[in-house]
């Protein structure tokens, strides 16, 4: 299947779809509406309907969306249909935060390594992974054939380790370090920055922000 | 200042320009371009203009923005003249992480009070803090007046502690719960998502969608 051209705000859209689906289907749910879609994850149903006809018809009027057909498809579309091998680098607070979060990614990833440049640090066991020195990155990375990586150390420490990456092969990261990382335009970088969420969401705290105002 | 109506998408980029300036500040930088600002930031320089008009003319020509000016106004925009007071619910290793960002953002932001639902956790000391039970959530958020809650709870315990922010007069939430929130109309939540955020960058590297393939 060619994968459709889709907007970064659907692919956005659709892993909370899928995640909502799998609990779903997990409860024995087989059918849900778009209604329901929109009610339980606070959405438009017509948003809902608009971003999965991208994909072909998957719902049908007055039944509903077929959920095991629908997370098979979503998953086709976000190329999850085998288990993705990811790796970590930094096994602070934040690295050891996202290994146990490992939970709610594990079916379609596979955390394979973690990495630290800490001495102290290495050797020790997170989970059931044994943090790995930088030095052994690009062998593992290699070895497992890893294309994306998620990075979860100190801004000052970030820009090396990503340069170390695109070194490496691989073509996506995900960035909690909060700096912008410069990589050449063929790998995708994508942003978790909890600091420029929390500056945002202060702006609308302003009262005179309350009371109706609408944003697009 | 009346807040002039901005879009979202501006909203997440001021805290981005923001922190940069910043750190220019720091190492003396007075003034800056649109086109340093862009390449620094991997953004586009019209881009930046456009966004930093909305807000009036802070730039001239041929001599680039002022810098402290611009910090002080992005400031202003953002609600952040006055260090906000924020809670933190959950000491896990998430929570903890966050703490430890707290360097990133205590300038404009001043982390009031922790709290988590064990016994084990109340009474641990992270930073300068020591954990609270939740028993007293009510009582701190008042006394401290903090409208702004960061959440960092296993996803199945999010909706509650949800319910008691708002209850306790919290009106923004940032979420880091993998899971959608319900609450009234009245209040903002921002989810920080992590396990989305790589299964939508999962989606950009299959193989078919490389070679300049374009996005809106």
């Amino acid at each position: 299947m060619k994968t459709p051209k889709i907007s970064e705000a659907v692919v956005k859209r659709l892993p909370i779809y899928l995640r909502f689906l799998t609990d779903l289907y997990q409860q024995n749910g087989l059918t849900v509406s778009s209604s329901d879609l929109g009610q339980k994850l606070n959405m438009n149903p017509a948003q809902i309907r608009k971003d999965l006809a991208c994909f072909g018809e998957f719902g049908k009027k007055g039944i509903g969306y077929d959920v095991p057909y629908l997370i098979e498809n979503i998953k086709h579309i976000l190329n999850l249909q085998h288990k993705m091998p990811i790796v970590l680098i930094g096994a602070g607070n934040l690295g050891r935060a996202l290994c146990n979060y490992q939970v709610y990614f594990q079916d379609q990833m596979n955390l394979c390594a973690v990495f630290d440049s800490s001495d102290e640090k290495v050797g020790e066991q997170i989970n059931h992974l044994q943090v790995e020195p930088i030095s052994k990155m690009k062998a593992i990375i290699s070895e497992h054939k890893v294309r994306m990586a998620i990075i979860a150390v100190p801004a000052i420490a970030a820009q090396n380790v990503a340069n170390l990456l695109v070194d490496s092969g691989i073509r996506g990261i995900l960035n909690f370090a909060p700096t912008i990382l410069h990589v050449p335009d063929s790998i995708r970088v994508h942003y978790v920055d909890f600091t420029t969420e929390l500056q945002s969401l202060a702006f609308y705290l302003q009262t005179n922000l309350s009371g109706g105002e609408q944003f697009d």
